[in-house]
């Protein structure tokens, strides 16, 4: 059950029609999820801006650190030239290097890029080595091909799948979320939606209520240095027509979407944020043939509300990876719980977060 | 009445004794307060790391920008030396220049410094324009300087006083508020205070509560483009011995303190933190006597309870501000209301938001 | 002289009409130069993008700190909003107040700003005390504005002027220099110019030749610690349409510049860059009239020519503040010679680097 | 034959014992070579800070990004964390995540780390696409681990070897150089040592002398978009006990070194500077035991001579990859010619830059 599902409001913009981040024309998400025996809990899950040749038409892109204890790779190269050439990869901390190198053959072989020799995968990670036998590190090339191969631009699947098979988040099963805003036309009218791999601890709260310390799971509470490490990828698009500055001005954005979960980006995190706009006017081609390139884009005096959409569509998703997550058992016969609903129904109802 | 007068809980942690900024040894805060006639409501607010000469005695320092657009002056000598050698000063947009040259001609002439040619002021802003002739530009040197030579260690004024007299927030009176964190002795026993000017828009939560949804009374609900801009300068402070880079990864934890209140970070808004640690044994002497500086240091492990207390206080000083200000009527007779409180603890009531 | 009256070569591109960073159409410089009795030796320099009210048309901008001991204002906004609405003034360190609060004087008062409450001031400066009464501020806000007023867009006067009053370079005089290069049609046909204020030390080189060691008069020739401080702020305008982000690597790029002069960017250096396009299509207006902003940039893949042109300019820049210098006595009755021309000259010539 | 071996001399500054990064002690540095057939020219060289567990005892560490075209992996976590766990990787562009993979079997296998799940592996490239056959991705796991196993703390194999086998700089053959600068005993008597991986475009200066044009042989000569694209790879080391803020300041001034030889940091360059302190009395242990961690830093004020050590070994480590290397021919039959020392000789003499 999504967050939508339920009498749950979570901020107070328009949400796009799937409430997720295909709601943004061009987006596709396609996941891989390994489940073998009592010990593989991982996966893939890809983001592409487009389905066309990403290589060939770029697209303005941005990064966000918000707390740098992980291995996104392809990051300096977004910073530099402010755009993304590759699918967006999300898997496990230990198989960054697999989906980078699946991303170089997968980019390198496609039709017309048979001269490429310089390609930037773009791959972020959280650790799963939980549920997982990370050090086993089980994903490989195939597994990130199908995840490219596979995506599409629908529904996206969400809890323990792809890339967030083995997640954990706040003490329950996290996982794969996502969610999305509509701005009303006078505003420009954009959809912006999110996808997250969530990963992560603190003291959760849902829609504001402080359901973690309800439940009495939550960071520090025993005055203990508990491990609450973790991370959270967030991947933010938009039709909005941005370049890199806003993008990344948006991305920064998630990062406060993510405190609104209870997120404290503790010291092991690693939560980062990609930005990117699909929109068409801004593509960038791999062969220059004008001596200019012809932009229209959203001025800074009206990016607020894409700010605002970028929040709440984060707080919705990483919302969504808790509830559509189920209760996995997997590495070391380890168990980690999915959000048990009903309390969290009962604790929402007490605190009349529930609409009627 | 402050929100820990309420039985309004924010965050898990415990507080410290006065939950001020001024909890930690050896901080002090002084404000100057400009009400004059009908159009003069504005003020500083000055922040001493300690009460000695600051010039002389360093102290570890770091900023974080959490959106770019104000006038903080001092910041990139702060990112390169990773310290701080004049009071914070927080003042109207249009007075920063003032504020500056008060506080390097305060510091030219503190004994010691007499032969001191180069002088790194730190002065923050936010736009009181709104309810203050902010185009008049009414702090003078002098006022600077009484805010500094008022400066104690004791309870800190807040509301509508100092840089806060004339600031609003989500729609409301703002100000300044302040509020602590004592971490337990096994998770290093540190005091870390945060105090902040607040001057911004989003939609208000309180503890998690939508209180702006509520009272109908937030950004973009009319889906014109309201002008949500404003700013919020954000100082936090500690006991703990870190350097720049831990602090500015406590400047990161307090951004997401403000999201925690329902601050969106608005294109037109100036979040900037400033962080600093005055540990004595971190302080770093102007006239180098040894080739060495010993220093130490709380290790990355040992931050993430920092973060925490980070993100509770920044929540509860922007709260502070709100509770502690006042109704104000200002500049061409303009009026902002203080947060209604009956109302507001109704809300917080229905919410199951208080303590019994 | 300047250097290009000598029979020397910088670089290898063309350099543009008056070889100074007024050749970019629109920019005009003034300087206002304040030699006073024995101890005042200091000024105001004055860039301005172009002639209007630059407050209502911005310009893009960007700004990168080589080494951040210094005191630039308005540096944070420049970034988050990627644009510049001010003059850019240059003055000594601790003046920077002053010129602060004249260019916001000034911007409130230019026609069509009467309701304007913010102006993000841009205020660069070098530290003339040794020549200089600094501690005396004897810049005063008539100072700035005059600077800002006689701004032209004719040939720059250069040496022991403005800002470079009475600042010093390789223990020699330093001052104020500009210089430019125009790309070749195919190239974008795009004209770049740079102007410097210069302050700092190393081991001087002119066109590579080892000038200062040749001259025993270099930075830790002694095997002691000098005082090699100093700072170099550069400004770098273009014609070319660039967005902010190609406008830092621009910026990066004449910190390049400095390093072939044999700038070493010492501790205590400030050493920043500031970079505008003045294409009139990249102006950012005040007031949104539409929901999008047309633009028409140089792709990634042609910005090396630019950067090229940037690193030659700003080390001929350097040179020229240097060679129109003259020999300067101040503050304390202090000393700084001139550059040795005849000297020097020999010393080039014994290296082959004038050309017959 | 070395720049040493001439007599040519950069800088003003004394040289390390072997003129190389191992006179830092405790550095270690090896290579594979691959030359296979008509079209392998690849390989790897490691760089290893110290020679026990690098990922139990972390040294700090920082990165600077020149320019961001490139796929170094591994930046952020060094930039939040302060600190570098691995060797130090490079190998060619399409190769990154080959390397990346080896870094992390080679960690998770170290005796002691048998639980680790995180593993922040640092691997730089350049694109050596022109004399290799890149898009066969030649380097496999062994080839990484075999450079790292082969690491030695003696004289360090230059020019074709290693990551450098396949690389052009200015033209010419470039590949592996490397120069080290030790300070006075007054100035700290610090041991400061560069490496460099060279495969950038600019116009050559060989201690300040023209080079390039004097062989008529440089960037837009001919007024058309050559393709001066490539990349420099930077290893800083030094026994210095520095923090990551002042690392990163170290890196900057690499930047500087590049400058000097003529580098450009074209738009298709990837120039990273990776900086880090083998003092035995920094390093950051894996498992805290403590709740400070001591230690002893050089001051700011100190870090001047630092500075300008890494901009002259940085300089002629450039040199060295150049002197050293051979002509070389591989893929696709193409050849790219050594420097032609005795010309080159020649016009250093012309412009007496020969010692006598």
């Amino acid at each position: 059950q999504r967050v939508d599902e339920l009498p749950l409001q979570i901020g107070v913009m328009q949400k796009g029609k799937q409430n997720a981040i295909t709601d943004v024309l061009g987006v596709e998400v396609g996941h891989t999820t390994l489940i073998r025996g009592d010990s593989v809990r991982t996966g893939v899950t890809a983001i592409l801006p487009h389905a066309g040749n990403i290589f060939q038409e770029k697209v303005p892109a941005a990064v966000f650190v918000g707390n740098g204890f992980g291995k996104l790779a392809g990051s300096t190269q977004i910073t530099e030239l402010g755009n993304l050439e590759t699918p967006v990869i999300l898997t496990n901390t230990l198989n960054v290097a697999t989906a980078m190198d699946a991303v170089i053959k997968y980019t390198l072989k496609l039709p017309g890029n048979e001269n490429v020799r310089s390609v930037n995968a773009v791959v972020g990670e959280t650790n799963d080595g939980y549920l997982n036998d990370i050090r086993g590190q089980h994903v490989e090339n195939k597994d990130v091909i199908a995840a490219i191969k596979n995506a599409s631009s629908g529904k996206v699947a969400e809890g323990n799948v792809g890339a967030g098979t083995g997640t954990i988040a706040f003490g329950y099963k996290g996982g794969i979320g996502t969610s999305s805003r509509k701005l009303p036309e006078d505003l420009g009218g954009y959809t912006l939606g999110v996808l997250v791999q969530s990963n992560f601890g603190g003291v959760l709260q849902i829609a504001g209520v402080p359901v973690g310390q309800k439940l009495g799971n939550y960071s520090f509470r025993d005055n203990l240095l508990n491990n609450v490490d973790g991370s959270c990828m967030m991947v933010v698009a938009t039709d909005a027509p941005l370049d890199s500055r806003n993008l990344e001005r948006l991305a920064k954005r998630a990062f406060l979407g993510l405190a609104k979960t209870g997120g404290i980006a503790s010291n092991g995190s690693g939560d980062y944020v990609i930005a990117f706009s699909t929109a068409k006017e801004m593509r960038i081609p791999y062969k220059i043939t004008k001596k200019r390139l012809q932009q229209e884009l959203v001025p800074n005096d009206l990016m607020s509300p894409l700010f605002m959409a970028t929040i709440e569509a984060t707080e919705e998703a990483i919302l969504n990876s808790l509830f559509m997550a189920e209760t996995c058992t997997g590495f070391k016969n380890r168990t980690i719980k999915a959000l048990p609903k009903e309390e969290v129904l009962r604790i929402l109802r007490e605190h009349s977060a529930l609409k009627r």
